[in-house]
């Protein structure tokens, strides 16, 4: 869920002065249109991690826009009349009327995710909190509200040297409390449950946007920017019932993405490789012998770039299992009987039993993937996906089974090796369509479909493993080893 | 919630025999345009009461339309493989094609609802089942789905009789299960979690509609016409999104109604009145100082016909409290800045303080009389608005507030008389307007948007008392008491 900002986004100096203006001058035409029109209140909230510059970002959109016409709210612990009603009195005295931007740096995430940080409450009851907030913000969606929700995110690390730096300097050393450093102590925990809450309420229309908070620069950028489009995304107020009347997709200020954690020149030699092939295959087999597999399940799931291998590495798993225990189950186009049907049922249908496999050659994963690069399906049908998709993935999990992910990589550079040493190969021509040279030529749609998907279905229960597979031969052995380590793990 | 289920509807044998085969000829036309368009699939839900016909209704409407496009499927113990899947799997798999319709007898709502009512989870959990409930039956409607939910209603005494004479019969006799009467011995916690399981779930796509089961007649036609009005609002397949892709609301087949348990020839003489009048007023007074009160706060919500007498009811509680720890508030049209908020939000400013009342002359319950009668807001509007109340109210007990809300009743014969004299004594002539007039002739969408009120917003921790104020006298004594009453038993 935190892969995209933690990977040190970054804007330099000179872009960030030469985009500013241009960004106020869009922020202030778009704040005038929305007071002229009146039509819509915006509810932008910035919520995250201490030390991650939320305060800064707030007080930077005031900076940049009309302030008369922002209210900003901190999190003010609750006066004594706030304190005797009940819990969204706060909020709903403080939302912006129509044609204004209400900014709550905290909000009504925070008590929640605060008394199950401190061991007050349980998961059921933070689930029957974020019920009750979803229900609330869905009624301000319906009543016309633009709903804006930024995280502001650091790693464990940059969350450190954060607070480290702050208290370092003089000026700024006030601002580290005691509370910040317990709150520190508690990160992993606080992540855990911050993860769950986003999750939970990442809906279509009102998403959340993790933002990475180590350069405040790339984060100020990141802010104005999806405000700003989101505003004209509403203003042009198109009445399709197939957009979502909701905020884009963040913006990609620099070309950082999760694939830059991968080194794709990583190989493994043939005799290296049959060993540790034949090692990995045997433990499995094993693994699958072991009493506790009798009562679980797995599923594992394989996406990737055309010709990465997905095929290949199955083969290499199967090749460790008794013929009676797995199934593999390629996804084409659905059938009639599929079509008729909710889109996740004919995932449903070959969900394994336990003590068996079932192996997806390709997923539920294609309505975020090619369904919506292609456009075989409106936005609000794949933004939509998401969440059905956590929701579906959860109960997996919480059944027992155990869910590995896999995504293929390779480079634009060893596809087009590989297409055209197809083509040359009798045998292989078959695996070589039409399709697969126009899918190539939307690279970039994907690549950034792909890194979208991993953002938003990476909780740490169903993480998405990326598979350098540039050297096949080395991207076999991260799968079967992925595989390996999660049953010894969980049996 | 289950007043209007409770009033021994019925239909006559004649009304029957000629209402059946027309619903037959309607029912198979519906059906047969479903299979033709296939363009969505329909999910019937029956739920409800043991004892309450459910099986005779499922099989009823096999034999009235054409069964071979109909699926039906029973509550049976899940089997070895469905138990070794999660939860939801078996409904995945029953789930009916674009074109089918699906009739569960039983459904996704059993098991919470009934491991609740054996203790075996506690609220927080039916919650958080609840939450993941809406959000799959959300994913149905999404992709197209024709959702409809059917409960069975029996009253505690009526559920009784049913056993007895189901027992009573040597061909029925093995019906009854000691699970039934085991169950019967559990019916007012079962109503309870049941209540709070269907206001959860009661969406403005996917609504309960409760069915009175004392009558097989009457619960047959009113399934089999609600279904047809169901399946032939959506074949329509209006694209407007104003109005709501969901079933209609129940069909009303005879003039059996929740007014018809009010006595409004009940009288109170004058002498009686103010000897009442005097004790119940020092009764207020002393509780208004009871130690208890500084941390409550009391909201009274006054409804009904014009000329209902609502501000004399109220003067007559005002009468008993200190000036300073009570305000009235009369809801007329929204101001400007009330209209630049969502629809609750200028109740929500209008919130007593801990040792306070707010009177509200007229409430948040416009939207589903007022605004809904005379098309103030659309369908899609009102439908939601039932549920967004319900989640308003609950915030109020939740943080301790008491909730009396009160339906001042009087006929349309009493309701002219009063305006006529209104027009004619010189200092009520402000209180009738043209307004008023109309509304008259609006009289019965007026009384069926009351009774669809109170079925769907009468939580029996927040239920409508429904005062007979045709004699004023008795009308304000009744007030005064159930707000006496409901200090007395929250202090």
């Amino acid at each position: 869920m935190f892969e995209s900002a933690e990977l040190g986004h970054r804007v330099d100096k000179e872009t960030f002065v030469a985009e500013v203006p241009k960004l106020r001058e869009m922020l202030l035409d778009a704040q005038f249109d929305l007071a002229k029109s009146s039509h819509f209140p915006v509810i932008l909230i910035v919520g995250g991690v201490d030390g991650a510059g939320k305060s800064e970002t707030v007080n930077l959109l005031n900076a940049w826009m009309d302030s008369r016409f922002i209210q900003t709210h901190g999190l003010e612990k609750p006066n004594d009349e706030e304190r005797a009603q009940p819990h969204m009195y706060r909020w709903w005295r403080l939302l912006p009327p129509k044609g204004r931007i209400g900014i709550f740096n905290g909000s009504w995430y925070s008590y929640p995710i605060l008394q199950r940080v401190h061991g007050k409450t349980k998961d059921a009851h933070l689930d029957q909190s974020l019920g009750r907030i979803q229900r609330f913000e869905r009624m301000l969606l319906d009543e016309g509200a633009l709903v804006i929700k930024f995280w502001m995110h650091l790693s464990k690390d940059a969350q450190r040297k954060r607070l480290k730096k702050l208290e370092a300097d003089p000026l700024t050393r006030w601002r580290v409390t005691d509370q910040d450093w317990e709150h520190f102590e508690m990160y992993d925990r606080f992540r855990k449950i911050c993860e769950r809450s986003l999750q939970a309420t990442s809906t279509a229309d009102a998403p959340w946007t993790i933002v990475e908070a180590t350069d405040f620069r790339y984060q100020a950028l990141t802010v104005g920017n999806y405000l700003n489009d989101a505003l004209r995304k509403r203003l042009s107020g198109q009445l399709n019932p197939s957009l979502v009347q909701a905020p884009p997709l963040p913006p990609r200020l620099d070309s950082v993405n999760v694939f830059q954690t991968l080194d794709l020149t990583q190989r493994l030699e043939k005799p290296a490789y049959l060993v540790e092939l034949e090692r990995l295959q045997g433990k499995l087999n094993l693994l699958t012998r072991h009493k506790a597999f009798k009562k679980r399940s797995v599923v594992l799931a394989f996406e990737g770039s055309d010709a990465a291998g997905k095929g290949g590495a199955i083969r290499r798993v199967t090749g460790a299992l008794d013929a009676r225990i797995y199934r593999v189950i390629p996804i084409a186009a659905p059938t009639d009987e599929e079509k008729a049907q909710p889109y996740l049922w004919r995932f449903w249908r070959h969900l394994p039993r336990v003590g068996r496999f079932s192996i997806f050659d390709r997923t539920w994963y294609g309505r975020v993937l090619v369904e919506r690069v292609e456009g075989y399906c409106s936005e609000a049908d794949w933004m939509r996906a998401y969440g059905e998709i956590n929701d579906f993935e959860e109960q997996l999990i919480r059944n027992g089974t155990i869910l590995c992910k896999f995504w293929l990589t390779i480079s634009p550079e060893e596809q087009l090796r590989r297409f055209e040493a197809r083509k040359e190969t009798a045998y292989k021509r078959f695996k070589i369509t039409d399709d697969d040279w126009r899918n190539r030529e939307k690279w970039d749609a994907y690549q950034q479909a792909v890194c979208d998907m991993v953002d938003r279905t990476s909780p740490s229960r169903a993480p998405w493993t990326l598979v350098e597979s540039e050297d096949k031969n080395f991207g076999r052995i991260k799968v079967l080893k992925t595989i390996v380590e999660r049953l010894e793990a969980e049996l």
